[in-house]
């Protein structure tokens, strides 16, 4: 069998990612990333309303034939490389990101008449303008439809399909009424590649239905035009102009089409595999397996977890998505996920210190001196709301224990620690729903050189920390998705199992749980607790707030030895 | 009667400064700051208990002698001014901040054989590390002698002579043993003046005994024997060793003595008035009357208040004291304070921003471009402490409400709005007990160079802020309290109204209350006494922290009215 390669495409919050992938061993021959023009790094804001966050799809396009062009001229140099030899091309992207497209699937903001109208953009996953209407579709939900609930933990997310959608039709009725349908960044851009020019007739993920529109089988698809009609009549109208049916991974998209063949210059016809999220495809990338939680480290958070179909599992109330076959067929996808991680701390290192990104790095040296619990300080990691497992973007961030003496360095350990402790939250209420958590493989820029973050993840975890081999596991996922699409017969891999085994592996940098550590961090996380669940509105959550601070003293003085000449 | 002039000497937590003014209007005619030498900024810390501060009373002498002679010299280029027509001197310090002395009430720091020993240095008010003893010493009082206590607050505290006296005992006895006596500040500077070589001698002032000693005459001066017992046997043997009387400041200390006089060009034997805090003189020079509040505003505030003696004054819970004749002959002095101001601010922009201070200027106009409610975020006051009115060393800071776009400048406005909270928690403790606050006269450099701060005040206080004429009421007041030892035959004054009448005014600058800003604030603070009274501990606190994010969430974006397009 001659040599195969395939490319895969991430598409980010500020970028697109295009690799380029030998099939034998998921080596990478060539990669490039292509930076979004519009807006903030990609990202279109509104001074005057800090939840609202778009993109631009023409910097999909563009980045799709840029990165992708870029990347396999770089791999056009390796020895053994041929453009004839690329047996498949898939796609990861944000989510939910949904699009208002026209009747042949094309954005309406590629139309110059809606230019400047931020409703027609692309709605990106951080948008989060649609709070109210994401609390009326759960509060119905929960009254009328429980069942939609059940899979997603509980609560619809202003972050999602429907809550933007509805919002659009508020806010830009004129926008709703032109769009004939609504795409998922993750349908959109296979569909474009695959030369579908027909809204009805793109092919749609199980990934983004299920994790983010209340699709599923069992009550045969979307949720029913009767709910969508309680909130809103025309909600129930754009249903029937949506979709009815929704694809796992394991069958292409389409087939690449003419026009992008030749802009890629890449074999016409070859399979372009069906897109997921990021999360999902990083998930692949960074060989996820039973007991295995993969942590896609950003901006924000994705954890993935897989279970056999095979096994009981009962939903898990705060988890985003339980969809059987989401991420890999066979296996119910698990998805949560935190608003705020590589963000948060951005954030104090941007706004609040007007540093770069060598700062970063001074502070996490500076960081790594202290001992867990030495500050005094703690923080709740909501600077973005909690997506996992509140589910309430209409929470804030909290920082306790300031004295005059607090440094940045130590606050940048604390929102680190919050994070971390997030992470936790997470973890235990997976452990207790049954979806087992041995170990954690971390993907991401921060996994990979941060080391004070992966050696606080490990001790508040008490939990290896491992990283993927990969630094760009979302690209690689999707590139083993083109190699799954393409098949054995061409190169490819007869299913993901397979394809993971020979195209995955860990980096070989494992971070072990310090177990002094991890007790200091056990005491964290108790108080870490009293907080969440007090500011977070947790019912019957038990809190003595009234000597907290007195408590961080203490275990500080007691981690510092003391000391009061 | 020829012109006559006064000294006054401000003694800081950085800095002594001396004014020479003219009897006749208070207007200064000469003035200098001198920087104290030892650790940072003057005050000596130690790395391993951030609760330490101490200083070298080398320092105040120094100071003492530079700051007069070059204030005097500059007073002598003024047409009029006369060496000879110097009427008298007067003193304001820091305070508790109580010295170990030997027999001649000399420091043991000068002695070369304590060189180095933080217990043996000056441990100055903002000191710290005495939580344990202050604890113990609210407990026995509790138990055993509540009188006590009433006139201070119900507490004692960590910051005061007796705790900190007790913990060198413990922490150095050596020093504690070779002590002859100890000696605030207040008192050590006009003891010099006088040439007082004798710790039995010591003049002390009412002022420092009445609201840091638990000195009054009801009970026969200092706690009892028996009391000081309880708590360690080797604190009754310091009291013999102590003193029997104080005095208010109508009386003068001393005379200036021939070393004295001769260093500082003065005339011998003028008086040198009865040494009191800043704040109390801050207030004398700041106007003091019924019904007007004075808050001297620095790294901390001190605010101090007069009632007439004649008036009937219970005692009001967690105000640091009420001491009749402590401010000014035939008045209560009613003293409360908040322990974290000028340098809640002073550490956000040094330690979080590193900034220098022309930052505080520029996110003081960036943050009075912000209504309030506006920013979503609230602080509490307590980086140092929280001294009234809820005396616990042991609170530390809090934000609330921070997301990924909260600004420096933002919390910069959150922090001065949380001292104005904290503020407004003393005027309403106040004004429950009967002692009246139609008005704030603010002084420091923050009232007179921050107009937000400010304002913010008036509109979170509902009342007028006026600011001080004099940029350094303290060391004027000092100057007042000179005048009236000196007495009218000599140039000076019969009365502290008489002199006040002719030697203050208020700048003209005022902040009136906008009555819409104040609904706004009457709304945050209710939040904010949610957060004190659950983290402040406060029995009965009544809280819904599970809703208070989004309460200030609903508030900003009422402010800001709303905009979700």
């Amino acid at each position: 069998m001659p040599r195969a390669f395939s490319v895969g495409l991430d598409f980010g919050s500020n970028s697109v990612r295009a690799v380029v992938v030998d099939c034998a061993d998921g080596a990478t021959l060539g990669t490039h990333v292509f930076e979004y023009r519009s807006g903030e790094r990609g990202v279109i804001s509104d001074p005057r309303d800090p939840h609202l966050a778009r993109q631009d799809p023409a910097d999909y396009l563009d980045g799709l034939r840029d990165a992708t062009r870029c990347a396999l001229a770089a791999a056009a140099a390796e020895p053994g490389f041929s453009r004839q030899r690329v047996i498949g091309i898939g796609v990861d992207t944000t989510g939910s990101t949904p699009i208002p497209v026209d009747a042949r699937a094309r954005p309406l903001a590629l139309d110059p008449a809606w230019r400047g109208n931020p409703a027609a953009l692309a709605w990106l996953w951080k948008d989060h303008t649609a709070a109210e209407e994401a609390a009326a579709i759960t509060a119905a939900a929960r009254e009328h439809a429980p069942q939609y609930l059940a899979p997603i933990g509980g609560t619809y997310s202003s972050e999602w399909f429907w809550s933007k959608i509805w919002k659009c039709s508020k806010v830009a009725p004129d926008v709703f009424d032109a769009a004939a349908s609504w795409v998922e960044l993750a349908d959109f851009v296979p569909a474009a590649l695959a030369g579908v020019h027909d809204a009805r007739r793109v092919p749609r993920s199980l990934c983004a239905a299920g994790h983010k529109a209340m699709y599923a089988r069992p009550w045969g698809g979307l949720p029913s035009g009767e709910f969508l009609a309680r909130l809103d009549p025309r909600l129930a109208q754009l249903r029937d102009r949506l979709y009815d049916e929704a694809h796992p991974a394991d069958r292409p998209a389409g087939r690449l089409c003419a026009e992008w063949a030749r802009m890629l210059e890449l074999p016409e016809g070859i399979p372009v595999a069906m897109g997921a999220f990021d999360a999902h495809y990083g998930a692949v990338g960074a060989g996820v397996t039973p007991g295995t939680l993969v942590k896609n480290i950003g901006t924000s958070t994705c954890d993935i977890a897989i279970v056999p179909e095979a096994e009981p599992l009962d939903n898990v109330p705060g988890i985003c998505g339980i969809v059987a076959g989401s991420v890999m067929p066979g296996y119910y996808g698990v998805e949560a996920g935190q608003s705020a991680v590589g963000d948060l701390l951005r954030w104090w290192v941007d706004a609040v210190c007007l540093g770069d990104d060598g700062l970063h790095g001074t502070l996490s040296t500076e960081a790594a001196r202290l001992r867990p619990g030495e500050t005094g300080l703690l923080a709740l990691d909501w600077n973005n709301g909690n997506r996992t497992i509140l589910v309430d973007p209409r929470l804030t961030g909290l920082l306790i224990g300031q004295t005059l003496h607090t440094s940045r360095a130590e606050v940048y350990r604390v929102l680190i620690e919050a994070t971390a402790f997030g992470a936790r939250a997470i973890v235990e209420r997976l452990t207790e729903s049954g979806v087992a958590v041995e170990r954690v493989v971390a993907c991401g820029g921060i996994a990979e050189k941060n080391p004070l973050f992966m050696q606080v993840y490990a001790d508040v975890l008490g939990r290896p920390m491992l990283v993927a081999g990969s630094p760009q596991t979302p690209a690689l996922g999707a590139a083993i998705a083109a190699a799954v699409a393409a098949g054995a017969a061409a190169g490819g891999y007869g299913s993901f199992e397979e394809a993971q085994a020979r195209m995955t592996r860990h980096s070989g940098l494992d971070f072990e749980p310090d177990q002094e550590a991890h007790a200091v961090y056990d005491e964290l996380y108790g108080m870490y607790r009293e907080l969440h669940d007090t500011f977070g509105g947790v019912p019957g959550g038990r809190a003595d707030l009234g000597s907290l601070m007195k408590r961080l003293l203490a275990l500080r003085d007691r981690v510092a030895g003391g000391g009061t000449a």
